[in-house]
């Protein structure tokens, strides 16, 4: 098992202790499902599209600055970056780009959404393994229709004990959903491939969580080391979970 | 008070009875604050901007019609709005809409999302009227992230003991709102601007509900004399809601 499973930095005053887990949370794009690859496979074609104006490097960066610029007023989604590519397109080829690529553009997204649902090796079994022991509780970050048109696809929606689709995951987000769902965050244990969404807010307000890193990172959701003071598990797959949380059973 | 609290169809075994409820549950867009309004006035310049091509009533059409096939994919909100507006003028023009004016569209869309919340008149009093003797929920439908945001920047946050945002408002998603919050639909009023989406699919549940028209009514969620088989009550302002509720205190 590649669990690293040391201690907490000590300024959290606490150890991770797999005893007081009660409920287990899991991040769903990309943690139960793939996402993030298809986000890959269009911005591929994204940048072939925009070869004859820009290179590869130049429109990976405006697109990222311009959805960074674009999540205050879109949240996180599709249909966001969807708009955020429109705009780059414009933007990028000097307003050279033909309409006609646009609908292209607006069809990738439509593609996107209705993509299948795509699930992550070993998720249908760990979840079974989990639910026999833990509440089990789905929290997501995005779009609020296609997470729940995701999760009614995925079948694991009776699973869950609850299903949250959040805006933002931050501390003071998960505060309020652990609260409504009456989590005393000492008991919970997040599972995420994000650890700017999924680990450390987490951990900062006195929860456990460990990190299973996606082959694929968006740029916005990378963290640089200085976030790295607290440590956590990283796993190398959802099915060292149930061995993790049972390691001082 | 222009109120018809006429009994409801005996089908539904019930009469309006105020003695019964515990919990309001309030529609936030063009129930609250002003919604409808904004995409009117959108819709306006999208139609002026297709005028070389397209009369105003085939624009309206073609987006609304547009809007619907796109509701599968995108659900509501402004963001599926301005993808549609795209998809729309590339269509109704046959390519020949220039790219700036696909810039322009995507700005109309920032615009929108980014309106002040303006409060219908009224709001404030009754929710700090009802606040006293009922339990407060919000029941709003759309995009998480722009509701979220709205009702933050409202001010109105702290009065309602849940707020939900749900992907759609249909009879199944109302049970399990309402189950949620374990409140017995028997106890329920709703009130908002939609028969479709805040009034039949509670009176179905067995819940009340009023509705109080907001001066324009989108497409999609007009409803035909066919579905107007239940009777409720019909109010001209929000400000008639206490007096409905108390009126057989």
């Amino acid at each position: 098992m590649s669990a690293d499973t040391a201690s907490l930095n000590p300024d959290q005053g606490r150890s991770f202790d797999p005893m007081l887990i009660r409920t287990v949370g899991f991040d769903a794009d990309d943690t139960l499902w793939h996402s993030e690859t298809f986000f890959a496979v269009t911005e591929d074609r994204f940048r072939a599209l925009l070869a004859p104006w820009c290179s590869e490097e130049e429109v990976s960066e405006r697109l990222l600055t311009r959805e960074r610029d674009n999540l205050r007023v879109f949240g996180y989604g599709i249909k966001g970056f969807t708009l955020s590519m429109i705009e780059t397109a414009i933007a990028a080829s000097n307003g050279a780009i033909p309409v006609g690529a646009i609908q292209e553009i607006v069809e990738w997204g439509k593609e996107m959404l209705a993509h299948p649902v795509e699930l992550l090796d070993g998720v249908e079994f760990v979840v079974g393994e989990l639910e026999q022991k833990y509440r089990l509780v789905l929290l997501t970050k995005g779009d609020l229709f296609h997470q729940e048109s995701k999760i009614a696809e995925s079948g694991l929606a009776d699973r869950f004990d609850a299903v949250e689709v959040m805006a933002e995951k931050d501390e003071v987000s998960y505060r309020r959903v652990l609260s409504r769902l009456e989590i005393d965050p000492a008991t919970f244990f997040m599972v995420g491939n994000s650890v700017r969404s999924d680990v450390l807010p987490i951990l900062n307000i006195g929860g456990q969580a460990a990190h299973i890193p996606y082959a694929i990172t968006w740029g916005h959701e990378q963290t640089t080391s200085e976030d790295q003071t607290l440590e956590f598990p990283v796993l190398s797959s959802i099915r060292e979970v149930p061995a993790l949380l049972s390691a001082r059973d």
